[in-house]
């Protein structure tokens, strides 16, 4: 039998430094950089629905979203607390799965207002946080992201998004708050 | 020595019943019931912050609302996720306690269009969740909070709420995120 | 669409009374109660591989054990922080499944002085616990636990587990320290 | 107002590098480099409330010993799981402060067995760690200590602990469980 012991500080960073070695850490905390990564995927993975569907079609825009709301969210632990941020009263919050994928990509006849957030051609998605809070399981960010579509016009978003971690190390959102900036008029 | 133990789940039911035992379990865990509690007390304390208002003025209503920031909030925790309803650009995010503070009873020229949410009259508050997702050390709900104000008329907004246990038990505000129900026109 | 709403403690009662209506709350937080029935359920496994034995052999009561450390331990997760009563250095921790597997029923050549603790004939097994701490996202208990073996006598051990809650939220050990009780000849 | 963005990855380093900024991320999740570090304390607390002993006397090392405990240790929180290594049934746990105290520097006649473990002249402790599991909100380690009394006798130990973070960021030991190794005689 072969053991990897580590000593204190000092092989501890070894440990760090060589994946190679038997594991002997697991860390179910998240990490600010995992939580800021995984807002870069939420970016990265809307601007990619949304060429898809330029590319390929509804069913393929489908499809992709499909895969990025199993990955990405947390849907499979029960419900997500999702509030997107163009939906009304009484559709206003989608917990089930089969509600947020409406939101994104639309055509479905249970939910008629829905256009389909994610076709909307976005090209650019940026975030820029308030501030981020860890509790140790979740971590929760709130900050507005910047949502820029083809004809280069911005849409500012006020966003709260909370993290956790799945058995399997992924960061899952289960609570996801995105509302229009307040307008005083 | 006295100690108590309890023998599997038989005792514990007793160690559950009668609080005058030494103490025996800690539990740092939240249950659905603190969460809808601490949704409860959040409202009362809005409405006394109003009534408090009307019947003692401002300073009385400015030093109530800093005892609830005090108490329910997180602020001592570092930062509060704090978005209210009507905040505006540049001025959206409320991380701070003076900042928040100022949302709820206004008065502060660092916050211009503040006019105190918490004085606005309101007479009735109630809660009316979409779901709880409870990770262990925080729960969060996402749902309606409708305000009736003294002339009988009902703002609904779509509020998201974190909550964490601090090291004396209580459940403290983390995030809150509040936004008016988007309208289509 | 159909959406269960619950409004404030009155109908989260009915929520919690009504497992038929749509999920709305998800709670990954341990509650002592769990934590004491996955105490019980270890005592009753621990009974039931040695039954196996003797009634259907090795290779019966080894595959018994694979399925109990597969659906109670968290080896899935990565590693089982496992100290054994009766290991010895430098087999003390046995952080991987096979090491465990090992203990329990023997017959690995890899680990000599393994005769197989579950194999020993205990016929009852009772906790008595000192306390238990819950973090939020892990239950620790701390206590004795009493074995009597088919001879009526009693061994009792030290022993602390640690409980998390996985994504299908059963309780699964990710910490099990035993140690006899400390003799000062 | 002054208000302290982020954006993104790239900002975040600059936030991380720069403790004097406005604070924008709390993180109550436990790294491994403090778990390590707070067992390194542990064993430093050891060897300095024996040294104390030694130059100035039993108070002094008391009551060095009773600021360790309500530093290091988590009383306040409720109870600490704290199995001993040399404790005997039936005063083998000890959850209470006053518990601990004796334990770690005798006295107490409530406590006749505990001759003061701290005040056995301990000259190195050494942490070598099997593993460590961290759930988020509480990081344990199991492992072996070694320590080294002035004579150069080493004695071994399996110990395991649970570390949760108080609201003000600081590591306590909620769970200490530490046995003599193991002996086939």
């Amino acid at each position: 039998m072969k053991h990897t012991y580590f000593l204190g500080l000092a092989s501890l960073a070894l440990a760090g430094n060589c994946a190679a070695t038997e594991k002997v850490v697991v860390s179910q905390a998240i990490s600010v950089h995992e939580a800021l990564a995984a807002q870069e995927a939420w970016c990265k993975a809307l601007i990619e629905i949304g060429s898809t569907y330029e590319e390929s079609g509804h069913e393929a825009a489908k499809a992709l979203a499909e895969k990025v709301l199993d990955t990405s969210y947390g849907f499979q632990l029960g419900v997500v607390l999702f509030k997107p941020t163009l939906t009304v009263s009484p559709q206003t919050f989608r917990t089930a799965r089969a509600e947020a994928l409406s939101y994104f990509v639309g055509g479905d006849p249970a939910f008629p207002d829905d256009a389909g957030f994610a076709l909307k051609g976005w090209r650019k998605c940026e975030v820029e946080n308030a501030a981020v809070f860890i509790t140790g399981d979740s971590a929760t960010t709130m900050g507005k992201v910047h949502l820029t579509d083809k004809e280069g016009s911005v849409t500012s978003v006020d966003k709260t998004w909370k993290f956790v971690k799945d058995d399997a190390g992924k960061l899952r959102i289960v609570v996801h708050h995105s509302s229009l900036e307040h307008s005083e008029d």
